[in-house]
């Protein structure tokens, strides 16, 4: 059985939710409030040093960072796969997958807005400005990529590893309240995605430790 | 034939060179001086939508993101592979490079520090110690791991993916004089690495494109 260490609105957490439910894997959740610091614990520390979620565990295998278990997921379980065959178009796919996971992600996490906080004595406009503009700069050039390769999502027709990140990252720019008008082709592949179930049972308001006041009933199965 | 759209001080691109070199593999340099923007221009763009370095192209393959283009570069010339074959030790490798890439890297790269500079009014001892908290944390938990998993390099006896990230993030780490006491395995498997050519030929001051007073001549060939 796979536990996954993670947290309802960490989106790393979100994108790794997203690809066990559509190899529809069961797993164990275990929760991390980041808001405390329970992924500082000298026992959570012990299974994975940077103390940071998700981090994956499978019968004595421990594997850390998002990108790294998703390729992991999709190696172990080969059916329905994130990635496509051809190397070309598999690089396509990890290249928008990372547009997200280095380039916009790792500067708005809560760890980063804590430094600018704490150490940078940044106002909350200012914080507020950094967060949308690694966002747009991101955007910008995944909606030229998306345009490019997409078709029902990020790349053709199947739901990937981009899809993984992407969806995510817009509810991200949703929660921060970042303008997507200049992102139309993004939001419906996001629009569109959020359909399956996947996605939406990974939604962070349909995880057992959200708030109760963020809490989002599943939809009926028709 | 390669061209690699890079440039002789960016890390990103550092760690494309040590792949390329480690394969045996000829390329071209284009470079693109990003203290003056030249990542940005109009033709730059079209190919490479994020105006950033590294991009990869080959024969109509356009590839950015120095983890996508290294994944590729092992997909398409699997010989001396940078990942080795279990799937358990591929995610391990992966995550030791995602350290780098994920976590440390897009925190300490030039626009970010010009962002944090122009826009936060931040001083330059408020940014020596952004980068240095960054490389830190991030060093903290990898030498954990690569001492749970080295034997000549990060992960078993043969370089792969997580030295190509891990050495120029100590070239870095050196660069803006971060100390690195911490961190025994880590040099100390630098150091093994730069010994060889794949390495050592990849050294920023090396590159056809470094200004002369960094320059350092080839080694001659004993």
């Amino acid at each position: 059985m796979i536990t996954l260490h993670g947290y309802w609105r960490s989106t790393a957490s979100y994108r790794v939710r997203i690809a066990l439910g559509l190899k529809n894997i069961d797993y164990r959740h275990a929760t991390h409030d980041l808001r405390t610091g329970e992924q500082k614990t000298d026992a959570y520390l012990a299974l994975s040093p940077q103390g940071l979620v998700p981090t994956l565990e499978e019968d004595g295998a421990v594997i850390s960072q998002s990108l790294a278990i998703m390729e992991w997921l999709d190696e172990r379980w080969p059916k329905r796969p994130l990635l496509p065959r051809d190397p070309d178009d598999r690089a396509v796919v990890r290249s928008m997958a990372q547009i997200v996971a280095c380039d916009i992600h790792p500067l708005n996490n809560l760890r980063v807005l804590t430094a600018l906080r704490e150490e940078l004595n940044a106002r909350e406009d200012q914080v507020q400005n950094w967060i949308g503009r690694w966002i747009q700069e991101g955007f910008d050039a995944l909606e030229i990529l998306v345009r490019r390769h997409s078709g029902l999502y990020s790349f053709g027709d199947d739901p990937s590893l981009a899809d993984c990140c992407l969806i995510p990252q817009i509810y991200a720019a949703n929660r921060f309240s970042v303008p997507l008008d200049a992102y139309p082709k993004l939001v419906e592949i996001a629009d569109r995605a959020n359909l399956l179930e996947g996605f939406s049972r990974a939604a962070p308001e349909r995880q057992p430790d959200s708030p109760k006041e963020f809490r989002r009933p599943r939809k009926p199965r028709s």
